[in-house]
């Protein structure tokens, strides 16, 4: 099938929101943790995180600021900080509810069974379950006025990861660490690798990685 | 291992590439054609495709300004289009070799063995070889002063699919399309689905979809 500008325009909305959110291809799916001026905790999934740069090492997500984000965002807006909690098959349909409209106050940690967890100094809780795990800074915060959304940029300014699961040249082994991806809204997925690949040069093919 | 803000700087510079750019999790990975002013076509690969709204339907993706990368942001800024295209286990081997740095006016397309493809009135090639792609119109560039990186957002104008890959609700199957998926900024992997969820709601469990 081919749709044009004007096809995508008259797609029915529940139809056009699968079909574009899973345009784009695989996705990081995380858990952002974070904490409101007055202490409440809060967690909620993301399925935007991109990254910005190694040095100094940042990266965005967007927010929406509907009823189920907008804590998210007020929180990091009042706070500065966030923490960002890679998802096992362990726990992914918890990590799923976590996106229903909780009362604002009710944490999602204790709504769908998932455990805080504080490292030194980060006030921002982190998700004891999770094996990869970093905090944030709030660096910038941009306004895409098309359609009302933002995109945060943070630094990153705490890392926690098993070291079985980071390689001697700092390449983070995203199977040994069970973490999984998104493909739509909705729809979870492990992986299977197929090949590490060297560095690319123009006058020879690349080569696999062992 | 916990680092920290500190302990993230003093990492070597390759170390740190390769732990930042695999931290966020599992990535889109995407090829980029873009046509130059004078015709010339291009392909780049991207791994920073993210999601941004789906009505309008706006994507973004960051782009460093280095020399890989410079040819496809010149073509967007010049033309206002560009192409994405997914990446299947059939190609990823010639999708990754288009990141070597081509002399100028060299297409990659041809450089790799892939195939430029053109789609009614899209200026923009296509990669024949993927099953899901679409075409962009810039709609805003936005400049990362920090890294002196750029967010290009732009709006989608034309999708094409097969018909076998797009379920009845929208939603696309990207294993059905073979679509790969990246970790940190050289390893691939395919899928394989653990489970489709019904939307999360405040009193009651989610369930699996089938």
């Amino acid at each position: 099938m081919i749709l044009f500008e004007g096809d995508l325009g008259k797609l029915e909305r529940r139809f056009r929101a699968n079909f574009i959110n899973s345009l784009g291809g695989f996705k990081s799916v995380v858990l952002i943790g974070t904490k409101s001026a007055i202490g409440n905790e809060n967690l909620a999934i993301f399925s935007s995180l991109f990254h910005i740069g190694a040095d100094p090492s940042l990266c965005g997500i967007v927010i929406r600021p509907n009823e189920e984000k907008q804590n998210t965002l007020g929180n990091i807006m009042a706070t500065k900080q966030y923490t960002i909690n890679h998802i096992l098959p362990d726990f992914y349909k918890q990590a799923h509810q976590s996106s229903a409209k909780y009362e604002e106050g009710k944490s999602e940690f204790e709504e769908v069974g998932l455990t805080p967890e504080f490292i030194d100094s980060i006030t921002a809780p982190f998700v004891k379950e999770s094996k990869i795990k970093f905090a944030c800074k709030l660096i910038q915060k941009i306004d895409i006025q098309l359609n009302g959304t933002f995109i945060i940029i943070g630094e990153i300014i705490a890392v926690s990861a098993p070291s079985n699961c980071v390689h001697e040249d700092g390449k983070i082994d995203l199977e040994q660490s069970e973490t999984i991806t998104l493909s739509g809204l909705d729809t979870y997925h492990i992986t299977k690798q197929i090949a590490r690949l060297s560095y690319a040069k123009t006058n020879k093919p690349v080569d696999e990685i062992h």
